[in-house]
């Protein structure tokens, strides 16, 4: 059997109210406990230009338009400062880094779900982003209508109750789009991807990418 | 002969201290005695968004680390919203577009100034702005010591006396290596490129330019 390189490069994809960020969170937690050393972070985000950014990516109050080739480059351009600040120098030392969104985001979202076109997208970030891309993928399969859903639910706990964000008050068939893309760009690169239903309940989603890692880093579960 | 249209998107281009703003603004006035309808705008600039991350990109105040792929992703951002706000609407309406920088701006600066390389820029530029190009660019060549000496003049005479931006502020080098680029990049374009050379007295620039405007807009001088 082939033996496979553990992932350095580890990213979480999905719609909004996927689980995403709590998924992160105990991926965290998993390879810390098995002795590795870890950065976790975000897109758009990760650098302070990347956070200047995601304040007007995703603040939809702000009264400035933003077309969708615009709104392509900003992510891009966060995603490049995020690469030389945080991911490349982190890769570098050895550490293992988890990324909440990457490429394929772009990719869904302004690819598919703006209309910019998959090829066209994709070769963008290729050419930005060269080698340093993720070895390692979990797409967290949601209908929109149950992760919106999630996501109102938290969004009323927070501070900005009942506020979403410029994506999320996207159209349901916005949302949908996004979905099938995200399916056609895991089963494109079936290596790189594992698929969850993350319509489950919290630890049997846990649990099954547990195994995955578990598999991928060599680590009896 | 062969009878060339009228320009409809016209760019001026150079190093700092050039002129350019002056001779756009000049521009303007003889086109408008012609009864053409002028748009004047500039880059990074021309939308809400994009005189915003203009603030970022020459601020050179600001302590957030901006790449060089980042910041060309940002001058793209800017320009992909000036296009769809302005200049692709202003040319269909049938209006002279006048434009301080454009592609060849981004070209000389990130491609061969900041090192990404002439054609790895000129490509991006390319797919991102696609037919929407200047059909007429005059290229004002000067020795970067004259010019930074005529912006550091100018900026004294300014509310923020002596302050130079992210560009200007760069070592001579920097400079140097941009002023090439633009002549290389005139050179490989002689149809659309008209180069003058920007030490001489204004008046004299002028002079030389309205020519070349007069022969393209078939108007007698």
């Amino acid at each position: 059997m082939k033996s496979i390189k553990p992932p350095c490069f580890i990213s979480v994809e999905g719609g909004e109210g996927a689980g995403k960020t709590t998924l992160i969170s105990k991926f965290e937690g998993i390879l810390q406990s098995w002795g590795l050393s870890v950065v976790k972070t975000r897109e758009p985000g990760g650098s302070l230009l990347g956070n200047e950014l995601r304040q007007w990516l995703l603040n939809r109050h702000k009264s400035i338009k933003i077309g969708a080739k615009a709104e392509l480059l900003m992510f891009l351009a966060a995603r490049a400062q995020h690469i030389e600040e945080v991911i490349a120098p982190a890769i570098a030392k050895g550490k293992i880094v988890l990324c909440d969104r990457f490429n394929d985001s772009t990719i869904a979202y302004q690819g598919v779900g703006r209309g910019l076109g998959l090829s066209f997208v994709r070769n963008l970030c290729s050419s930005i982003c060269g080698e340093t891309t993720p070895d390692l993928t979990f797409f967290l399969d949601v209908d929109p209508l149950i992760g919106l859903q999630r996501t109102k639910r938290i969004s009323k706990e927070n501070a900005a109750a009942g506020e979403w964000d410029r994506m999320e008050a996207e159209k349901i068939e916005f949302h949908q789009l996004v979905r099938s893309a995200f399916v056609e760009i895991a089963k494109a690169e079936p290596e790189r991807f594992f698929s969850i239903d993350a319509s489950q309940a919290l630890p049997q989603v846990i649990n099954s990418c547990e195994q995955i890692l578990s598999m991928r880093f060599g680590i009896p579960k």
